[in-house]
């Protein structure tokens, strides 16, 4: 919305009153999503009346969410009739397979908002408003909800990664922090030989048994209750998979579970790192800079690091390299880092 | 942040995880604004440390605000150093003549955002969850926010009006729920021989009394206290101003309040409205299409009419003709409807 009314040559406050009120776009996909706006749409309700209908609310709340919803791009407007873009036809149509909408209850729950809704306390304090560790707290059921609602958007990208890295050889793979266990799982689908160990807190681990059991992998998955800072790894293993974690952190809370996952690593084994890597820039490409904005909000002193800042962190915690590879299914990264 | 990583050719979760997190670009320019990063940038602190230092504020906090403000597009970032834009230059500056940070106060206020955490609810039944009329019930103090925030951000729109409609002739303007007064004020400074008649609830009234004042047309500038819908208008009036006023309510309540702004035009008399007026597809101009949402989630029944809607709305009220003026310094555009 805010390309075509801002302008770089003349001064022009739509831009930031787009900005400023941007918060009722989150809330508009929320609706829509909830609603089943995007499934019913794609089964053939087209108009504010009809849509209005079988989602069962009101027609001026289904036309005005609507028209929002063509303006940011997620429907196509052609007289009265709406009709699903390739992104809302994909991911947001219930009954498309790569269907995510339940990504809005973890990613707008309003435990992970409150702290932007007084951000100014959090820059000024540089740590989060949430109680305790922010999010990163022991045993917070948040995760839980984060295994159950995220692993629809993780899938291609458990597919894509486990397809660099499953091989075919017999491996043990260490999922930290594995919440919903599809890195692990999707690994041990590709590599009938691989045998998976799941590592995240009793309530988050059922959900990765559960996962586990439904892919058809459970008698070459296992478990390992407990904190990834405080529990005993076990090991040696071929690959260590460190998926979405390491930005909760600061560098030498990094660099600690570096070094203990070093120690966990037979003689060639490698880490592998999925998150959000900005260029050194930090502000490029957009979501994997504005990721660094969550971490600010939610973490006591998280961030979104760069591949330098990872390559230095794995030196430093005794790795013999890293390599940086990029992924076409999601806006994280990966770092592979070598024991020598 | 959109456009980048979207695209129309394969599908790509980028754009909806971006829209979803849209939420927090509303709480970095609030932070940012409340903070006063860009006055002390533009000052001359330029990397993240010394822009904390400037606001009392962490580092941590201010470079990663600082980085998602240029992925915004309100700063630009070189190596490690921020500049302002031409837009946050001219507007989030405290220091620029221009400025309008104020607006995160009523814009953001949490009285008006608090519908949009749940806007399922208001979807289903097509009306505003706040209580009472939402923001258009009587006396609500919301309003006197918006009379002393908003004025600096309609500043610039109110002096093109006034060169548009003022004139040089005796004329008589009854400014309907006149806010900080700024348009009948800026008439008033424009023709000299024009005399105000600001109406609005008694405790906004006194934010245009003392603009009034500081803009020096007190002594053609009175007040009348109360409903737009239930006061007597007294007149006849030669210009009725409707400002950002009609957005609120529906058709049948628009049409009532015109027929009563009719009777009390002289004739050849004129009705000045500046709103957003959506194209006929009521989704372009974005912003202008997007203040429907505004609408639904803080009224019970306001909608952003388009200009046919208005142009039949004052026909059955009675009036000769209306005509559509753009506007240059505003999203807003204006209709002006003659009395025959």
């Amino acid at each position: 919305m805010s390309t075509s009314e801002g302008s770089v040559h003349e001064p022009n406050p739509g831009a930031i009153f787009d900005n400023i009120n941007a918060y009722q776009r989150s809330a508009a996909l929320k609706a829509a999503i909830e609603l089943d706006v995007f499934t019913e749409i794609a089964r053939g309700s087209r108009n504010a009346d009809a849509i209005a209908q079988a989602v069962s609310a009101s027609t001026r709340g289904v036309r005005i969410l609507c028209d929002y919803l063509a303006i940011s791009g997620f429907l196509v407007k052609d007289r009265d009739q709406y009709s699903l873009t390739i992104d809302s036809g994909m991911f947001l149509d219930r009954n498309s397979p790569a269907y995510f909408g339940s990504v809005v209850d973890f990613l707008l729950d309003p435990r992970l908002i409150a702290p932007f809704l007084n951000l100014t306390d959090v820059v000024r304090t540089g740590t989060t408003t949430l109680p305790d560790e922010g999010t990163v707290s022991r045993d917070n059921p948040i995760w839980v909800d984060f295994a159950k609602q995220m692993a629809p958007m993780i899938f291609p990208t458990a597919i894509e990664i486990a397809a660099l890295v499953a091989g075919d050889g017999e491996i043990r793979v260490l999922d930290l922090a594995a919440g919903h266990g599809l890195f692990g799982i999707l690994i041990a689908q590709q590599n009938l030989k691989a045998r998976i160990t799941a590592l995240d807190w009793a309530n988050v681990l059922a959900v990765a048994s559960e996962n586990a059991k439904k892919f058809g992998v459970a008698g070459r998955h296992s478990t390992l209750e407990g904190d990834a800072f405080e529990v005993e790894f076990g090991g040696p293993y071929d690959l260590i998979l460190v998926t979405n974690f390491f930005h909760h952190f600061d560098p030498p809370t990094c660099e600690k579970l570096m070094r203990k996952i070093l120690a966990a690593l037979a003689p060639g084994g490698r880490s592998v790192t999925l998150d959000f890597l900005p260029n050194e820039d930090r502000v490029s490409p957009p979501i994997a800079g504005g990721f660094a904005m969550m971490m600010l909000g939610t973490t006591p002193a998280g961030d979104a690091y760069t591949f330098a800042e990872y390559d230095a962190m794995f030196r430093n915690a005794g790795f013999a390299s890293s390599k940086f590879h990029s992924l076409t299914k999601a806006p994280q990264s990966l770092v592979i880092s070598t024991k020598a």
